[in-house]
């Protein structure tokens, strides 16, 4: 598998968990409506976990482009691969948000509800104040990413895999449980106020089908906070990069 | 262990936990009465991870014929062991169905909920459009079954086996772990429109138990949706099988 | 560390944590009242796991009178050791309790509910029907002990530790993790009817506890169903020991 | 990187999404409002697992004081580390809790509730009864140390590595994500009284952060009660050191 399928399937599958479960808890009638944040929550770091799984060592399993922004300024990705990573990224939360509308249209037809049906594609802060949002993407992707350089497991990072970690054997899997599991935190924990997008490509790609697909009863597509989610984590991914390389 | 006991002690395993987790959040007087999505969709995700890690390498822990169904196409079990191992996860999920109903007779009894007890036995869409809950069992199973292809651990596929893995290390059950994480993500972000049965054994059989015991204040077994969690799975299975053998 | 040391922490631990978590969501005043079934389960899980890892290699992390009846039908611990294994089980488990009531001790008093008293010691059924109670006493502790023994790993069984599982590289506690979501999952689908005690320290412990202490406002302490948490995990674990025996 | 810094960040990063989760949960008109004791302590124990794998086996990944202190007295910390192991600590507590303050800083001012912001920073007993919340945070840092002895996982005792756990093979993660479900558990199981502070640095360096920053709608910082998470967590590691010392 090429890292550009890898980087694509890993990120369509990102999204088709990801925004499924907002699907499920905020449209009406469905079996989870209602459930709470700890199922969305849940549910996103489950999405990670598979997405990287999926991408695996094919990829190195960014499916972010803050991730891989990240990569290449820590000089563990050649600076030619950027921009096909973020292509596949980018066509993968594309097709992952269509999946997710195509999957719940029955409940987008039953909802009423436009500011739900705008959250099942992309995010937008509970308190609307611009510069506090895109700081709090900033701190956001910064405790995605500076733990993500702590790791050092081998799948995080192309090219310096060590030998003897067959990723037949399942370990590398861990690697990939352990960064699920700190999605799910930073959605415990620093989701409340925009919802965490922390992946330009997780907002952007479904922002756009959003905008283009006809969607029953939408509102539009709120254009304006659009930039916060693709500049706030590229900002705290370079951070990051910047922090490791000046602590490890 | 022979295979065709590990998939039906499997497959029994399977059922017994996962209905058994409708049964406490549906029927009336149980401990678990209304407690929620985030119960019934962990307990169907550690359902699998029990009933994999009990037929483990003995079988290769399909417990599903969808997965029975990938794994002929993708050329990883003989054709030959195909109806062995579908006969034994029918058997199974008719045994596990028999238990539960058993296990909560009390509460059975106690309900006076219908739909809810067929609940306890088989999966209903939440709104009654068959080709679309026919289009989500199809992408629910197919995001079951791809990323199983893709942790190529061991313990999933007979047959390849290294052999420096001896399950008694316990390694296996990484693998393990990671498909009840992927099912209980399943639940959580594609489980909202029909219940996500994505396993035709898991379905069909204890609607069979429904239709035939006599289960006090039942409504009838739903036999017009019955083809849509057997065929839906097997075609989004096989999906699966034909994209992998596309992308690696 | 003895085996005696052993098992008598680790049954400590896990009452402790195990009621412990019953006392925050049932006694009044507490900051988990009325979280719900999620917090239990989740709760009894990690008591388990922690009971475990802390008895570990030392003992084989039995914890339960139950897994040792099973382990000595199944030829895996000597007969000699079957009486000292149950009597720091039931030590551990008193110990955990009286350390359970002394932690809550100002929430005891804030109560009213007696019934919820006893709960943090010991089970009783919501439906109160004898022989259905231990025939679900009977099906959950066979749930537990049949997978225990599918697993295989090292430190669930004395005596068989292959030489390179060096329990300091943390390998090991792969096992306890999966015995404890293992237990999760029984009390998210078979801890409905019952409370799912399949241990029989966990619960007659306790109830003596409940039983001698002088606790502000209890009620007796329903020594007429203790029977039932008490023979039937003897049985369900000797039935999962002798099917055990027939198909592996 | 230093024993100093990753204990700095370590710590940081613990605080940030552990008094973060509290923030999400209590705060008004954030995402996660109102949604429980299950979302708190499952932010808490990912926060003490993301600190502890950022840690990781460059400090040992103590994050507390309490920690720091059972390991000198088991002779398992040079004495002449405890000071500066301690002070990165407090330093990373201060800092993390002054990230969450301008992290939530508009949710802040859109609450009303001074003892929930004062929660957003430290712990406080729900039964104002001083000598039964000592004791709890006594049994409740047992609680966590001494499982913490009994993993004897590399990654958890400086100095002590065997030279075959690369922790680029991401094994020592197995260690810190059962450190992160003990905390887990110990906040479902014996956080119902005092809230759990456990760790010293983790409420004294946000309490200084609440009463000498100007936070709209503040109460006073509750000085007479924070001798207890101090003193309490020191007495409890050292306990569990002493029994270690007895036992193994």
């Amino acid at each position: 598998m090429s890292p550009f399928v890898a980087e694509f399937i890993g990120t369509m599958m990102l999204v088709l968990f990801g925004n499924g479960v907002v699907a499920n808890v905020v449209l009406a009638r469905t079996k989870g409506n209602g459930s709470g944040w700890i199922v969305i929550t849940a549910g996103w770091g489950i999405a990670v976990f598979v997405g990287a799984f999926c991408a695996g060592d094919f990829s190195g399993a960014h499916l972010n482009p803050a991730v891989t922004a990240a990569m290449l300024i820590a000089g563990k990705l050649p600076w030619s691969a950027g921009v096909s990573y973020c292509a596949a990224q980018m066509l993968g939360a594309i097709t992952g948000a269509a999946l997710v509308f195509l999957f719940y249209r029955e409940h987008f037809k039953a909802s009423d509800d436009a500011e739900g049906k705008l959250a099942c594609f992309c995010t937008s802060p509970n308190i609307r104040n611009l510069p506090q949002a895109f700081f709090c993407e900033v701190v956001g992707t910064f405790a995605l990413i500076l733990p993500i350089f702590l790791i050092v497991t081998p799948s995080l990072t192309q090219g310096d895999v060590p030998a003897d970690t067959d990723p037949t054997l399942g370990l590398g899997s861990l690697g990939y449980l352990t960064v699920g599991l700190l999605v799910f935190g930073i959605g415990l924990s620093l989701g409340g106020t925009t919802g965490y997008a922390i992946n330009p490509a997780r907002d952007l790609g479904p922002r756009l089908v959003h905008a283009l697909w006809p969607i029953p009863g939408k509102r539009d597509s709120d254009w304006r906070y659009a930039w916060v989610p693709v500049v706030g984590p590229l900002v705290g991914g370079a951070l990051a990069a910047i922090v490791y390389k000046l602590i490890a």
